[in-house]
């Protein structure tokens, strides 16, 4: 084959806001009808303030058909054709295509000002539309649940079963604990047990950072407050640390050893930080006389944490710039998966080939086939037999990689 | 000079508990006397869950004495004179000596379950005593005042005034602001240009770092509980982001932009973190697709985030492994200072020759003679023509260190 199958690790869809009503336990419906216009107007004052409308609807100018492939499988399929991308993995949409699933069910998956009952129903109706948008197309689409797991863990190990029973391939579940318990809580080893048993991977994506009294400069911030200068620095220099945090808890409090088949992805987050937080974090684990006065913190762990990284955590490294391109061997050659964010403007498409060539030029063929897509395919548990024919026509051509 | 000028950018002092009342204002001794005993059962529990008291007490056995340098200014003389060390920067004490400044004054300078007023009180006493301290041997000894800057500026003004007046030469400040406004917040900037006026390094000092519930799992922890299993890993591998992350909100607030000689220290935050977090804000400054939604975030900057930090911020780098010397270019040559953590067990005393050599050997003679003490006089202002007869004598052997 001279053409690279492609998987995008990163990709994102959602429904136009009101067409979420259709999903939604009946019952939930009324509450939806009344939450709607509230919901739309609180999603256009964040984007007032943290997104820049103009730049933003410049982007938009001409793309507004392919656009609508954020929900319609069709136009999906055109655009990913087009963009040379055979097999996608697909989160929710955020808050620049306006169209998150409701009731704080979208990616951030905050633990404020939602009710957990309706975060929850939220979730279900998008669970229930994008499962059926990935049967219409199973090769190419591995679908992520919404998961609050937080909440209620027994709950969530449900849900977990009915996304495996729908035939997605992996949840999404929160970076951010609040004041809720941490991953570290031996309550939430059903939910590890439920996704190393159902197969499923389970996701931290970028999104939620720090809370946001730390960029309005106040608690809570004043009514029509902007946030300080400088906030937009700080949040994106900030949040592939937080996105990232809850590996931290995962490895130190022991749950990849004891569930040793548990696959987890940070998507969105940057994958450059990986080389010295292993470091880091094996330099802890190896070191006595610095930590003597603390006690033995880590006799529960038969093996260093970058040994549980290497088999078990896996990276949804969005247009992927070149610095961590080099950093590949050491970031972790199985471990790393391109993916391109469509359909949000930070993300590479329509451009994608140019990134590409950008970002990859001059690396070896088995090295770009792996992170390009064949990682994602092992992870995924993709057909690459099925796919094989659609990437031998709308793959990007190994020759212009050549150095 | 056949021997190194060692001047350690991290040392502690603090009284007896019981002593600092000579050194508060009368109108506080009353609830100091009812707070004793309340504040050492409560040190002692923090003990008891965080550290092995089994291992430090044998640690301690036999340095007992030694020990005693913490607050008397002649054994502690005597203490450094045998570790080598002329010159020394020195902040309060903390949990494992029990020996912290009252209400909260310590080195995380908490902003929770503390009294505003009686933190100043706290933080003013220990400020007189170590003033007295360092005045007994003004050429060995830069002290640093205490000042929990977040409740109140124009108190925090005259504080630096005063410690500027009593010889004291930089100050602490607190490394999280809690839900007080955090350091981009414009009200802070007669903080900056008292502390920039008056030539005093402000410090944030590794000890504090998540809130509490994320390692007990609970909010508030359930009475006499423990932290979770990992909660110590997690602890020693977040604790230095929270020591360093008021820099992230200093630099894009454009703090070091408008204060251009403000100088900032990170006091035992280690230092193999600074090469990637560099990299990673000028990234963020350069970059253009991927953040251009976010608009302009920049303009307010001229120069990269890296250049402001190797102009105004230095380190504290306690007890360096090997693995931060071998990066310590990438680091900064002129951004780096040693230090000792003396009368901490985590420390290299009494063992600083040999951790040196194990760390040190084989590095440049003058890289290494900035690190172990050039840099550090150069921030601090110390006297080197007075204290080389003391190194002369006392430092460590230029050989010892060759390849």
């Amino acid at each position: 084959m001279d053409r690279f199958l492609v998987i995008s690790s990163d990709c994102h869809a959602g429904l136009p806001p009101e067409r979420y009503r259709d999903y939604l336990d009946p019952k939930y419906r009324p509450v939806f009808d009344q939450a709607l216009p509230i919901q739309l107007e609180a999603t256009r004052a964040a984007g007032k303030l943290f997104l820049v409308h103009d730049v933003n609807e410049a982007w938009r100018k001409g793309r507004e058909q392919a656009l609508t492939g954020a929900w319609d499988g069709d136009e999906r399929n055109r655009v990913l054709d087009a963009d040379g991308i055979a097999g996608e993995v697909i989160f929710p949409d955020g808050i620049t295509e306006m169209n998150m699933p409701p009731f704080g069910a979208g990616l951030s998956l905050p633990t404020e000002n939602v009710v957990p009952e309706l975060q929850w129903a939220g979730a279900r109706a998008h669970n229930r539309w994008i499962a059926e948008l990935c049967q219409m197309a199973p090769e190419r689409r591995a679908g992520v649940a919404v998961v609050p797991a937080l909440w209620d863990v027994d709950e969530a190990v449900r849900e977990l079963r009915a996304a495996r029973a729908a035939g997605l391939r992996g949840a999404l579940i929160p970076c951010a604990w609040g004041k809720l318990a941490p991953y570290h809580h031996p309550k939430y080893d059903p939910l590890w047990a439920a996704a190393q048993d159902l197969g499923l991977v389970l996701h931290f994506h970028s999104g939620a950072a720090a809370p946001i009294e730390d960029y309005f400069g106040a608690f809570p911030p004043p009514e029509g407050s902007a946030p300080l200068p400088g906030a937009v620095g700080i949040y994106i220099s900030e949040v592939a640390w937080y996105c990232a945090r809850p590996l931290t808890f995962l490895i130190w409090g022991g749950v990849l050893e004891r569930f040793p088949r548990l696959r987890l992805a940070v998507t969105e987050g940057t994958s450059i930080w990986v080389p010295e937080y292993l470091a880091l974090l094996d330099f802890r684990y190896d070191e006595n006389h610095f930590t003597a006065k603390l006690g033995d913190y880590r006799s529960h762990l038969t093996m260093r944490p970058s040994e549980y990284f290497r088999r078990q955590v896996f990276l949804g490294a969005s247009c992927m710039p070149r610095r961590e391109v080099e950093a590949r061997h050491a970031i972790g050659l199985g471990n790393v998966m391109w993916g391109s964010d469509y359909p949000h403007p930070e993300g590479t498409w329509p451009e994608t080939r140019a990134h590409m060539l950008e970002a990859f030029r001059g690396v070896p063929e088995d090295e770009l086939a792996a992170i390009l897509g064949g990682n994602a395919a092992r992870v995924y548990g993709f057909d690459v037999e099925k796919l094989a024919p659609l990437a031998a026509r709308i793959g990007p051509e190994k020759s212009l990689f050549r150095a």
